[in-house]
């Protein structure tokens, strides 16, 4: 790699975070459409079926609708129909749950389980070859500080004004 | 704030990239969030749109439509029907180009610019509220290694196992 760094002096704090945030969200883009194109191609799968698949794959018992609808952060109008593609194929199951008969929970086949297997081996190999510029350690460091970051913005809910 | 920092012993490098990742997504998606809710709160204005001005505010002469598409990453279809609404309002004008009938140019208005120039503002400072964990130093470094990451993943157009 032949980068040039950036030796401008530096300029005012919120310009170098604002210079910063833009970088962060095309970066966080530029993977994104790596890895959706990389689902399509490989598993003919897309992000959040992935996504449905991850979050039931850490709970054996299975979730809810909107446990999951939670955990992909989108609608629970979209989050069924995912679920109903992913039951057609045979990949989860639904299971009523005991002594409520309205709720029933959303679980993993033993075929949803080897091929989430399969897309999370791939999905790691991809996030590996993309980010192998970060070694283990500036992975961790960089990792960490975003964490304290996410912990800040739920400290602050809307400051508003 | 009291973070305890993470002082488990390294995964493999994937281990620790793959979670880099979603830290990286996670903070992405709470900044971009935050943003949108500030922009409709005080402005009543979108992301894609504030996008828009902020494209036609770095070039005078203005733009022609698939140019502005290729700065947002949409449709094109999406950005008519922004540009329209935006020119409704008064905030930009299409200009017809000299020697190509079909073609036409979207330029900003005085009052495109100065809308946008109080947007610029509010927006730089939500994204300092957001980031202020990291100092000026600190933003530059992460913001060349971001650059340096972009630059590697456009170089490598899917080595698609």
């Amino acid at each position: 790699m032949s980068i040039t760094p950036h030796k401008d002096p530096l300029e005012a704090p919120s310009k170098e975070r604002l210079r910063l945030w833009l970088r962060f969200l095309k970066a966080s883009r530029s993977i994104e459409t790596t890895l959706r194109e990389n689902f399509k191609a490989d598993f003919n799968t897309t992000l959040p079926r992935f996504d449905v698949l991850a979050a039931l794959s850490r709970y054996a018992d299975g979730l809810k609708m909107s446990q999951i609808s939670g955990v992909l952060k989108v609608s629970n109008g979209n989050v069924t129909g995912i679920v109903d593609r992913l039951a057609e194929e045979g990949l989860l199951v639904r299971v009523s749950v005991q002594g409520d008969r309205r709720a029933s929970l959303v679980r993993l086949t033993q075929r949803g389980q080897e091929e989430f297997a399969r897309q999370a081996v791939a999905h790691e190999g991809w996030v590996n070859d993309m980010l192998s510029g970060f070694d283990a350690e500036m992975a961790r460091a960089l990792a960490d500080d975003l964490q304290a970051l996410e912990t800040s913005l739920a400290a602050e809910p809307d400051s508003d004004g």
